[in-house]
């Protein structure tokens, strides 16, 4: 059974997952980040050491977590001798097999959500898509996760990857165009909460619909005359207008085989 | 004052707004529909007269609102005698100035929201734009949308084609991406329940922040190895593909002025 966890990494997905755990009693020995700044604003939150040289991390926890830019965490893991430990990693789109070089027992422990350093919230429904390199490791990540979260979910490498491109669409994406509409309507003097109650009715709306058949508006129906008036309207934005008219011929193309 | 309103339409809109403006009191003389089903379907909700012949509407409201397709409009107004009459239409990117040619009293009532006809919600939350041909109509028409609404707004023709086109990003767009993750997670075997708390989180988000503030994912930091995985992961589905770039490259644009 995991009861001490080191921490490698010191961002938005270490911060909230390390009070999470830490809240259900585990124990957090170390937070390592790249920079003492970090590393130690973290373990302050944690109650816990805080290293920023990867020579001072030590190995004694049950569970070695790594939560580092994917692009980072193959040269960290070659700098700590992880093998006969369990180690993880926390990435959407990294196999599970990028951690065979440096461990025995190894696995991925994904949460998909979008994390801020300063928005605190309930794991509980946060779904946890896990998967292990053997049966032993599955069931004590397995164990961890639910004492977090009440959606552990059994996911392979190919999946996860599917998942967190997902991910990209309804969170990263939508995000952007929350951002997009903003600029507009404030380009028109307008304040950005004018937009907020269209926003959570759209998605309040997917609550209780599928969002196929939540879908409204111009591209939908193909209203050629209140698309172009868009476009016109984008014709200084060269980059915002193709996305406008990619984005419509994918509404209309999905709804197409619905027209009678 | 605006006691009696003959609703041309019975869409979507025409409905929740029908029924908003029937709860305080407002009397529906008629609903017309094209179709004889719609308008009998909505006339009962509003227990008045279905008309579904241009030449059986009664013209002796104090409103003729149009709430039809826009490429409708023109031709329901031409076949109408309303010249004298206060007639308003309900579109986003249709100037006001497409209603000179029939009366000589005019104006513009846009809610700015999504409408499903089985949607119930209240309307008090719903920004409303006004615009009239004369200060005369525009008050009386304020006083209505004040009546269902705690924010009117007066909008010009052109700002009003803008936050149509804002509308378009943050609810349009944003819900197809719910239907594009949908498509993802469903054919990898999951439910698309498993992203509802990561929608949520997402909208959630930006009532608190700025949008621009909330943004994470891999193209805000650039993150090529994911972004190359996500777009293999799409290789069959080209349009989709090109979406993902070019959404993402639209957000490492607007980022990377921050990047330090």
């Amino acid at each position: 059974m995991i009861k001490t966890i080191s921490l490698i990494g010191a961002g938005n997905l270490a911060t909230r997952l390390g009070i999470a755990l830490r809240e259900e009693g585990l124990q957090i020995t170390q937070v390592y980040s790249r920079t003492e700044e970090s590393a130690r604003e973290l373990a302050e939150k944690l109650d816990c050491d805080a290293v920023w040289r990867l020579e001072d991390v030590t190995l004694d926890a049950d569970l070695i977590l790594f939560a580092v830019k994917d692009d980072a965490l193959d040269s960290v893991l070659r700098q700590l001798p992880l093998y006969g430990k369990l180690i993880v990693h926390t990435a959407g789109s990294l196999p599970l097999s990028v951690l065979a070089p440096y461990s025995n027992r190894y696995g991925v422990f994904y949460p998909l959500q979008t994390f801020s350093k300063q928005r605190e919230f309930e794991f509980i429904d946060i779904p946890i898509c896990l998967e292990a390199s053997d049966i032993e490791s599955l069931d004590e990540l397995d164990e961890l996760a639910w004492s977090i979260s009440e959606k552990v979910k059994e996911v392979n490498s190919e999946q996860r990857l599917g998942l967190h491109l997902a991910a990209v669409f309804v969170c990263n994406f939508v995000n952007h165009f929350y951002t997009l509409g903003a600029q507009i309507v404030e380009k028109l003097g307008f304040d950005f909460d004018l937009l907020k109650t269209l926003i959570c009715e759209t998605t309040d709306k997917i609550i209780e619909m599928k969002p196929f058949d939540a879908q409204t508006g111009p591209a939908k129906r193909f209203e050629e005359t209140i698309i172009n008036k868009h476009l016109d309207f984008l014709s200084d934005q060269p980059e915002l207008k193709e996305i406008y008219r990619l984005v419509s011929k994918s509404i209309f193309e999905a709804h197409k085989p619905q027209l009678k």
